[in-house]
């Protein structure tokens, strides 16, 4: 096990692999990731193990779901880290692949998805998500998997990806993993990395914000106001600008859940040049 | 093997037969259609059974890659004939699922391929081809054959699907099926029940010129002058509008093929009401 992961850089060397693995009769669980892995992506390697027989690791920092503004030159990259992690872990397969392994000259394909992809990120982040569904979709079908685990601390991503899967009558399920948190809330993401001491001081306030929304709908607050309120507290704390505090159908992503439906808290703010998301159930 | 060829309408049902076919470890070729069977098609049939132990025929009229304005509504529909011609060329499963199976409440999804996509009939019928990978996407990924075979009458829409299936991974090889024609060269089309007797009498007029033209440009003749005669050569023979006669790159269908590289002419025009398109290799 001391050499694991071992690491494939190709979708033949992929293939063969989880094909060797199935003909051995294993399940197969992909945990897709952009690297600089913390402790809520090795969850959703845990999960995948207790699902499947097998795990593999993707990581592929995707530069068609960063605008031309975002961070795609900034993003953390440390995969000798990232592969001690997924020992540690016990991952057996790692498919770390360049971007002309993904896209070869002449590729021309989008997978767009409307409706989960509006509002939210989808209205910030012009082509994120039509990027991030088009590399999903390639991924699942490089590896075709029988499970495919995303973190819910991506909740819109998560809702496109299922979508787009469904829709497109991919043969994988989808699974959601629980957001992972600091001691103090923070939920884990790699860009936590972006942030100054004093900012990550600040940090903690998105989700006890919507911690504290949920509570003051539970018990009967208006949802405009409490959402009004939250946004207004976390500029108070350091926050701006506030893109987004909102309450959404948990599952279509619809505003207004209609009453009895699932609902979803999300929000993402700017503290200083790092932007933060963050959501919740209600 | 009279009441083959069976007939599925679900997925779920496809999936299930396919399932057993690769469990006796054979091979199966995929023959995406929208009925109105005629030789063509059933050519196409043929080709998947040589290439394949099993052949899966779909037919499916997709709503998605007709405009508001084209001949959705009247398109031919006959599954009884088409059963029928199916259970005579041996064709052993029948996918003919209905609308609300391939787009199910809250359907978001859409497949689109840029270049290839781009002028030639994608300039006329907006939203067409990304109906078709749309829906092909589907078909592939429901079925998941070791083939699909798609006629090259459809040539744009065959380069179309080879470049989607390639960018999106999916594990299937695309293969052309060469076009089939009545003895005086028209291309056999389910369109052509549309032309009335004076119509069908001037129709070969249109796979004559693409000779005339690949002859001209053999023997060193200008392009440019060639296809300009060729559509003048076709409003005299009674067609109109004339969309385009066009020399693309066989498999990029960018414009003035470099030398060397193979070249592909293609063509549409309008014959009274009946839109007909027609393509050869030069």
């Amino acid at each position: 096990m001391s050499d694991l992961p071992r690491i494939v850089r190709t979708v033949a060397d992929l293939r063969q692999q989880v094909a060797a693995w199935r003909a051995e009769g294993l399940t197969v669980a992909l945990v897709p990731t952009m690297g600089a892995l913390h402790e809520g992506h090795l969850s959703l390697m845990r999960q995948g193990a207790e699902m499947c027989d097998r795990v593999v690791a993707t990581i592929f920092v995707n530069p068609t779901q960063f605008a031309p503004s975002e961070d795609l030159d900034s993003y953390p990259r440390r995969e000798a880290q990232d592969v001690a992690a997924l020992r540690a872990a016990g991952v057996p397969l790692l498919f770390a692949p360049d971007v002309t392994e993904m896209y070869p000259n002449g590729f021309s394909t989008t997978v767009t998805v409307a409706t989960v992809s509006e509002g939210l990120c989808g209205a910030r982040r012009p082509g994120h998500f039509a990027g991030v569904a088009t590399v999903v979709a390639k991924l699942l079908l490089q590896a075709l998997p029988d499970v495919a685990i995303f973190g819910e601390k991506d909740y819109q991503q998560l809702q496109v990806i299922r979508r787009m899967a469904r829709d497109l009558d991919i043969p994988v399920r989808i699974e959601g993993g629980e957001t992972v948190r600091e001691a103090d809330g923070l939920a884990l993401s790699s860009r936590n990395a972006y942030l100054t001491a004093e900012e990550r001081a600040a940090a903690p306030a998105l989700h006890r914000v919507l911690v504290e929304v949920a509570a003051r709908i539970r018990h009967g607050a208006a949802p405009a106001q409490a959402l009004a309120d939250a946004a207004a507290v976390l500029e108070d704390e350091g926050f701006g600008p506030v893109e987004y505090v909102e309450l959404r159908d948990a599952e279509t992503l619809a505003p207004d859940p209609a009453p009895g439906r699932p609902g979803r808290l999300l929000a993402a703010a700017w503290l200083g040049k790092t932007r933060l998301i963050d959501n919740i159930a209600v």
